[in-house]
């Protein structure tokens, strides 16, 4: 969570911002203040209604100063060191450098305790620095918001100065695949030497997978996750080509010796070179933001469509009689339709 | 093509069926009679409006007798060997005295000339024998068209007496997913030997297979063929386990050998006898029509907004702001979305 956001020129900063108010904090956010980002993007993340045209302003306002990061996405089963990885990652591309942040999908995070990010002990070193800016899945939200926040949240980031995105991902449900769509790059962490290295895969994950790192490949575990990666180079073989014809590759590491990170960085450096220099990275992108108008636009219009007074009903009861058979699946879809094209009682 | 129908007890068989004739049709269908039955398919598939009452009245006439059939999806990229693979595991069920029907999906049957089971030659012998019953994917129309179109038909083909229903995917493109949620069992044909055995499997296919079974298992491809089945089970292994805790298979065949074939079929009555005697059949069947139906009436409600007089414009003008990365993209979706809500102009 931000501290208090410390006064500036004079200027009182409201708890809900005025015009003026949403300006200054565009001006702080574009300045690479990081309490103004804190609250720019508790402002985003604020569901309350009068927020909304603020939120908006300052979104609007980092757009052109946005898209000039890597955005790598992070995903594994629990387990796997997650945070540990990104913690090493981070520290490293700080020391050469660079200005990390580390954002969070996890629709799950209000019902369980085990939010990810939500903890800053679990980075204790990155989250001191003051290069690196750690902010947590925002709580009590659908995936449909989180992804939303999330996506608007990497915007606000670049605005601010921040080089190198990364989207953790918890690793089980649905999350993988909105963050898939709001990365350049996508990172599957595994582990192996439990004997069940190769478990625990969501459908879909691994062709998703720009990289595949096995961690805690480190002393007596070395010879199962070289052996790892070969059954998961054989099998990445199966796959289709990627878009720009980029070849998923496996690497290992060891997030607590620190090992491998210099050739993850290279492999992850090695991909924008080529989707930068063919401008792959910029037509993704602009696909990305396409699909996600889209899918915004229809969930909206679909979410209003099912909670309207007498749809929700009629829609239960027509799936009852799909479910006992008495009545196709279309037919009763065109049942539903019918109600709305009338007019409501 | 039907050919033209019987006339049945003095009834006139209208070109457009009265209620009457619709009542002779599916009783026709229920006979097991093959002709009645190609003209109620062609009724479900006829897009003239004034069919639309009969079709329903077959179809819903055919629901409660369908069901009594395995639904076996197979999908393979063109020059696998579909078709032969087909009529040789459609004869020796014929043989077993089985009734078997065989369906197509393939959207682009309409724009291309490579409509498969356009061209009856394709299965000469079986489209001969009496027990069997072979449709070409319905023509022009899109891929949710054929889809609902195909779904229907397994109702009036299992309500005709087909116990096993064939769909065949062309193995590209949308509708093998489209395939998948209609069938009970889901089959990749696969070849070897030329080098690219393991190229062209399109994203998500592999997950989606119970069994894959490699075709042109013969002669001096024979070793090869051993070589992949072993790369593919490797491949298997890293997916999570399927409802009901199956294990998909590889297995080899030489369709015009006719080898293989004993094996792949104990296997898929291995999988019924589970997936009937653990309740999952009927489970999975329940699931994917509740799927059918919701996402039919999204698909309608989609459609229906999108091609609204204004919307269509608006969305145009919002998707090249988005594009050109001057509005966030939920932004857009609610200002298109406020649209729909204020009174059309």
């Amino acid at each position: 969570m931000p501290s208090a956001p410390k006064k500036s020129k004079g200027q009182q900063a409201p708890d809900r911002p005025s015009r003026a108010g949403s300006e200054a904090l565009l001006q702080g956010v574009l300045e690479g203040n990081r309490t103004a980002l804190a609250r720019a993007i508790t402002l985003v993340e604020s569901r309350r209604p009068q927020d909304s045209l603020a939120a908006r302003q300052v979104v609007e306002g980092c757009l052109p100063h946005a898209g000039r990061s890597i955005r790598i996405g992070i995903t594994g089963v629990p387990g796997v060191g997650k945070s540990t990885f990104i913690e090493r990652l981070g520290l490293q591309l700080i020391q050469q450098g660079h200005r990390v942040a580390v954002l969070a999908v996890d629709p799950s995070s209000s019902l369980s305790k085990g939010s990810i990010l939500g903890d800053k002990t679990r980075m204790q070193q990155l989250s001191r620095a003051e290069e690196a800016f750690i902010r947590p899945s925002p709580a009590g939200e659908t995936l449909g918001g989180v992804a939303r926040k999330t996506r608007e949240t990497i915007s606000l980031c670049e605005a601010a100065g921040y080089d190198v995105v990364l989207v953790e991902t918890v690793g089980v449900g649905q999350s993988e695949t909105a963050v898939h769509g709001m990365v350049d790059f996508f990172l599957l962490l595994k582990i192996t030497g439990a004997g069940d290295e190769l478990q625990g895969i969501k459908r879909g994950i691994m062709e998703m997978a720009d990289a595949i790192v096995i961690n805690k490949a480190e002393g007596a575990n070395l010879p199962a996750a070289r052996q790892a990666r070969g059954i998961f180079e054989n099998a990445l073989q199966l796959y289709p080509p990627k878009p720009g014809g980029w070849v998923p590759k496996v690497l290992l590491c060891s997030a607590t010796e620190g090992t491998g990170f210099e050739a993850i960085w290279n492999l992850i450096s090695e991909f924008r070179e080529m989707a930068t220099g063919s401008g792959l990275l910029a037509s993704e992108r602009a696909e990305q933001n396409l699909q996600w108008f889209r899918q915004a636009a229809d969930q909206g219009l679909l979410a209003g469509f099912y909670n309207r007074p007498g749809i929700r009903e009629a829609y239960e009861q027509l799936r009852e009689a799909v479910g006992a058979g008495t009545i196709s699946p279309f037919q009763a879809a065109e049942e539903l339709l019918e109600r709305w094209n009338s007019p409501p009682a």
